[in-house]
């Protein structure tokens, strides 16, 4: 059970890291790679065979700006494609989002969150799709999410005992 | 193998059709509900039930303006959510796309283009999950896509032919 | 004579310690709570529970990004709830403000300014409508305003005094 | 038991009758007056004396484009006010909601949904708040609320049985 | 001296036979094929291929929404691309346009005006490069210059002698 | 004692007709003109020497999209220039307000409303620039405000008498 | 010869300093003050009061956010109102620029640039107004002009001599 | 063989230093010339004569806020003009690229992405312009693509190798 991660640029490496993390968490194999849409298009079809040989069920594209990569990709495969629309700057991946979702009709592009936000939940929702299908990581998905109900559950304990004062004091 | 649709109102029926017509072709079952994230915050959890009862393995959410719709349904489930952002007036449907994609980390929504083109992806979007499990829906894929290229690959034919000012002539 | 408060993250409580601060001066009693709308969705029947046991009269609800949580407590409640929508990164807040008050007919949400002086104007907003039942609310509230009027008068005599030169340089 | 309500033109009425509706509907007065903050400055101070006059107690302003007048109400009462920003051509009402809800720290405005759905959710959260007060309106909007869910359900029932193709035929 | 115009779909020929209309009417050879970055993707080589066997010089590329194809292009050839964002619904071309201008550095798109303007602009754009190599194209230019400016100054003295009322009331 | 009007297309002419309007209602004179920044660079130059002979003392421009037109006669006179954003299509005018307000320090272009509200407005403040030097136009400035007060007083009064109800039915 | 500044913080008056140096340079006297729209109402007629005493000629306001500051003024006043819209955070000045241009038709407000520029132009706008009347006024524009292209013209000889390489070296 | 490049201010020579180094690198010669559109017009000229004399044959003009500068030399000249939209704050480029992509029809301007990835592609569209004349260019450009790939491709296997923890660690 693998799943497969192309980033534009390796500058957008250190935020895909949070999609990589959560998938190895939930015992996801991962296969990453780096392939501009634009700068090497020849290596989209290396990159999508690479896909088919390491069996990879689902796709997760990350790009920014003019972000194509997702669509690309996507024109290419009928796995489903997560798109991460990077927060490049100066328009804060606001055109990352809008090339990413505004996809025409016949090719879907499932797009996230901007930015590291988007990183986590492109590898929460790639498990859940493989959830389907892989039903031991049904189980692993409800434990996630009890877990950050809980911390957030803590988080609330404390500030009932602390007050409002001493818990923006004690986290700054 | 089932798709459960919910829409926050009724004038998204005309809309969402569309994906209604592309599951069924694909002989997808489809449980669809009208229920309203803020009118009718209990039925939700009906709603929920529901798609339990009835097997339904992707759930697709459409709504528009402050669209928490598809929000809501994914903090109750571990299930591949979609969403839908519908072309709400007076901002052409840029709030709901906004509304709907900007999620927090933990909890992703599958988000796809605003209006009738987002109503037909999220149906292949669905289809693409679900054929990672039912083999049979990949070659049904692959088949709509060669139908769709092959539509256009005509249409190409017939321009070579007529040349552009004949085609616009005879398409108005 | 009680407000409550709700934030979707602990990362909130540093920006609504300012609604504190305004309610506490006021001599208004506080409940306040971290329920995620999206995290802990079971929690927020929890709150409600709490803000009805605890008599609170008003809900102010600061959340960031796609921001549910004023839409969803005001789902479940006649009460006036007040949204302040956080300046979320990075789109400055713009999605919050959308997802907040783009609200559907029927259930409304008292949106506020984005970010602090929203915290600040959600703690005022929530005294004047408590104003409207406890009388010497008002009072306070003229003085209030008496005093912000007097601290620009103050600032303003000293401009005409020392004129803009000194008066930036002092200020620095 | 009253509310005052104020348009900057006459051309607002169309919408602001919604407003007029379901607050006479839940047995509200109303006051209502066309006054507008730019080329009546004179005329708002008059309003407000009425407003005192009448004992009106929650000012509903509705304007567009540079929408000043919610905020002009606010910096001279104490009262809550709520905005509800104009539709207004070419920017579809995106300044009015700006000039509406980014009010400076210490003169809030209650701004709600654009147009006519903020219209309905102005009266709808006067009403809320005037319930804190008025015991018998919280009775009134609990039924408001249960009416408004079960035109909901009832619509799905009604799709349940028919179907989308029909539901969508039917009502077209 | 030929050029090549690729349009995502027929539905854009009705604004891009405005490009060809301008390139023929500067002697200009026209090569126009439909060829969809994301439902044809195999066939953008075969386009290239064509504009290659037809020595064409400039590659013109009109697109809507998430518009990659004039992107797509690009980074399969060193010849010049113009891209025409289309005036897609309901985001009014604006996702068209940060599609495709926001290119990352290495892979340059020259993007024209928003639709109908950007068709003409395009067809123009490719006339002003065409004549650094064919140099009878210049006078050609200045001639199509002078003739606008001179449409102009006639509508200007049409002005001087009716008047701005007469003027407004003949050409309604 | 005149005002010159330059537009960058005779299809702003049917809007611009306002400012006339306003300008000749104060008895003042108005040379007009048809003058492209773009299409007829050399006739901005014969534009501002036609000013300077009629000794117009005001300049209003109005353009829409990329309107460079109110900046660059800006950038060749030192007399006062008001700039009238056109709301062209598809951007609704928000490109023509940016490209005519942003203009960099040291050449200031006075922007009023985007279209037909903009047009009056630009009469107007070239009005109250002109009544600084002929004193006459400040006593029917007053004047002009005082009718346009009386006519809000007036449907006031109407609305009153009337109410709400018959107001909008009556001037459907 | 007088110019009034209003400013509705002292936050702005870092920014508004550059009004003042620029007016002072062309030895226009300055009455400036800090009176807020929304917090100091009362103060507006106050300050309107003095600008009549003092005789000043042209108004300029400075605000940000829902920056209504520069159309209350406008609102009581038929002299020239000159707005700047301050670069206010979280959205960049833009509610401040679409808060103080889109004024309804009637009361014009003359919006120049945002933040800093906006604060040279205003001041410069204003002696382009005066000097329809103070003829010297006009001399010293020209000069200024003239000077200001002198500095570019200086830094492009610069330019030519040293090559970019170095010249971007030495600036830094 | 040469590209004259035009900036509105010295402030931008840091970011078009990029485009100058890129020409250089594909023996292109460049004039360069700071020549801003709104405070010297009269040098616009004498630059496009210098343009001439210097036998330039692509112009590129690099501008920020309301960006006029390439829409005036494009109104000049026959020969394509590219432009480059600064990031200019606080607007983050926004203003400036719709000031210079939204070009009415008659006069196009090239424009490419905003900041620095649009200085370089500013440089690389020039020369596929310059490569249709001088066959040489072609193949230096090829090559700059193979170099631009084969970096990726370097750091595509250094990824593999490494995995991406410690890439994204060694890169920090």
């Amino acid at each position: 059970m693998k799943v497969a991660i192309v980033t534009g640029s390796d500058s957008d490496l250190s935020i895909i890291k949070e999609t990589v993390e959560i998938l190895e968490k939930f015992g996801i194999g991962v296969y990453i790679s780096i392939t501009s849409a634009h700068r090497t298009p020849e290596k989209i079809k290396k990159f999508l065979k690479e896909v088919e040989n390491k069996e990879c069920e689902v796709i997760i594209a990350a790009a920014g700006m003019a972000a194509h990569l997702a669509g690309v990709i996507a024109a290419h495969t009928v796995k489903p494609v997560i798109g991460v629309p990077m927060e490049s700057k100066p328009l804060n991946g606001f055109d990352s989002l809008l090339s990413m979702v505004q996809m025409p009709s016949g090719i879907p592009v499932a797009t996230v969150t901007i930015g590291k936000a988007g990183a986590i939940n492109a590898g929460l929702l790639a498990i859940e799709i493989l959830a389907l299908k892989y039903k031991n990581l049904k189980e692993k998905l409800l434990k996630y999410r009890k877990e950050m109900a809980r911390k957030i559950i803590e988080k609330d304990n404390i500030l009932q005992k602390k007050g409002i004062k001493k818990y923006v004091e004690d986290t700054k």
